[in-house]
């Protein structure tokens, strides 16, 4: 019985713009530390398996990029969707891909673009995990002890006493991001977590709730089953996916299913949303100033500056985000970041294809 | 009897990092317009003057520069200072160079770098000068009629008459910049207009009163002069310089003596003293933005943003400065761009070199 890990590295991470592209997303950036976020996800996982068990979804325009940050990942472990339709899907996808590989495998879902501080502990809460579902108990999420009244996530409601000595608890309920009123009532109520984005399973736990819930979607996953390793597989692969609906594998599965469980963790564990949360999670200086590259402050606090290759002088301005590349320019106040999805989803809309 | 028009055009400019630098200094840059501040300068004097009676008065570091921005001069009117010495020794040596060349001539003093909208306007209100010079009726300066209380610019108090029918006035006193309770002061009185640092009289008018108020300076001129156009030109000019004090001709000269009289003009002039200026004069959206390049602007009004070769995206932001070049960037508040100066002068002190 092995463990397969699945890393989702599919999205573009728009609010990371102008240094996330549709060819640089915010998973090969290097915002939260010095490596990029899939190569210390990559690593981090590394504990859990070996590099030949490790997946990758993604999709064309990323592969080159992603092979070149995980050269040790054989390519047959780079999947690729023929187009984005959310979660629920490329996690059947990689399913029946691990299950072809081992049919009594247990798979990890991991975001590609998170930030985790402390290695150590998340493989001993993932390794917790990996039990639980190992004994095919069901379906299991993994949920941060939350620190604030956080909107931008998502909660996890569990049921009062773990299931013996461990932190692992019977899932009550799932709630999508909440108002600051119901977050403030989630935080003072005691059994809401936030919801990590990482699930372990056995590959029969979730497929079967596929079976269940997703039934179309299923139907499609035994078509690309079968073409698996064979020359039609691009061309069915390419067919299925063009009838599958988009949607999330939290509303599609995780809130309908009976069996879930949710391992409650204390590691540092934060999203990286925006580039307010880039600012929030990175050392400062004595003024609150986050930097990368070569940058002089005046009488200038609490600002966050990522420019490479060039001197950057900030002088007199506060709350500031000033993200410079090679071709753009973004500068945007601290606290109104999550619009820059906005402006990238405008440019798309005016077809600026330079710009994406 | 001829006219030469000297264009002073030796500094470096510095509140306008991180465009000007000692090679790209104010003069050369298009800060005002499309065309460069040392080139519209230039085309105005035409009028006025053929392209060899133009000399231009800079040091080495910026005489490649400005050759290049000003094919049409012959290589002899470029004079080059071998140290700055603020403005009154280097129109001591314009003077001679000039009555070496026509012991009668009428010469202008224009500064490279201040922007005057109305070329028509400008040529007549210099003939008038011209033209009281001629009569070697003292030295004329060139009053602008004040629009607001600025505490940045000098000023001349005139007497109340004019000279004849024409807009001459002889001077009262000179001011130095003013604090804002005194600029009011002088825009309430009316007597008062703004230095515009233009200067026409003639060569022996001028070199008078060297002799009279600096003598040690005319001593050293006198030196000078007897080098031009011979060998030990360099040496001489090295040396004697070497020995001048630094001063102003406002104060070494304009406020010593008696027969200085002043051009009420009335064409729009600005010297461009600070982006603020920039902002203040340049033509600006429905938002009060003023822009060079590419530049988003989604809720940020009445900034300026200058930025070549990239887009920039400004996204609620107001009253910003923002200045990208391709190995700096500024960003500072409207209101604060005099401290520009004082941060290259840090630089200056730093001995970061290619930040100059």
């Amino acid at each position: 019985m092995s463990f397969f890990a699945v890393i989702m590295a599919g999205g573009v991470g728009k609010r990371f713009w102008p240094q996330s592209r549709r060819a640089t997303p915010k998973q090969l950036l290097s915002i939260a530390g010095r490596e990029s976020m899939l190569r210390m996800t990559v690593d981090r996982i590394k504990n859990l398996t070996s590099p030949d068990q490790i997946l990758i979804i993604t999709n064309s325009e990323q592969k080159a990029g992603i092979r070149k940050e995980i050269p040790e990942l054989p390519e047959i472990n780079i999947l690729i969707e023929p187009e984005g339709k959310n979660t629920a899907p490329a996690i059947g996808l990689a399913a029946i891909v691990v299950q072809k590989r081992d049919p009594d495998a247990v798979m990890g879902i991991f975001p590609a673009d998170h930030f985790i501080d402390d290695i150590e502990s998340f493989t001993g809460f993932m390794e917790q995990g990996i039990s639980v579902a190992r004994e095919k108990k069901g379906l299991v999420t993994f949920g941060v002890i939350p620190t604030r009244p956080a909107t931008g996530y998502g909660y996890i409601q569990y049921h009062g006493r773990a299931k013996s000595d461990k932190p692992v608890y019977a899932v009550k309920a799932f709630a999508e991001k909440p108002d600051l009123v119901t977050a403030s009532l989630f935080i003072k109520s005691g059994d809401f977590l936030w919801n990590s984005g990482i699930f372990v399973w056995h590959v029969d736990a979730i497929l079967k709730s596929f079976q269940q819930f997703l039934p179309e979607i299923w139907d499609s996953l035994k078509n690309i089953k079968g073409a698996i390793d064979k020359p039609i597989w691009d061309s069915v692969l390419t067919v299925e996916w063009a009838t599958l609906r988009s949607i999330s594998i939290d509303y599609g599965v995780m809130e309908k299913a009976k069996n879930v469980f949710v391992v409650k963790v204390d590691f540092t564990w934060n999203d990286v949303g925006s580039w307010d949360a880039v600012h929030e999670m990175r050392e400062k200086d004595e003024a609150g100033n986050v930097s990368k590259g070569h940058v002089l402050y005046h009488n200038a606090k609490n600002n966050l500056v990522y420019a490479e290759g060039k001197t950057v002088a900030m002088v007199g301005v506060e709350n500031l985000v000033v993200i410079d590349t090679a071709d753009a320019l973004l500068i945007i106040p601290r606290g109104q970041t999550e619009s820059v999805k906005e402006l990238v989803e405008a440019f798309e809309k005016e077809k600026r294809d330079s710009l994406l």
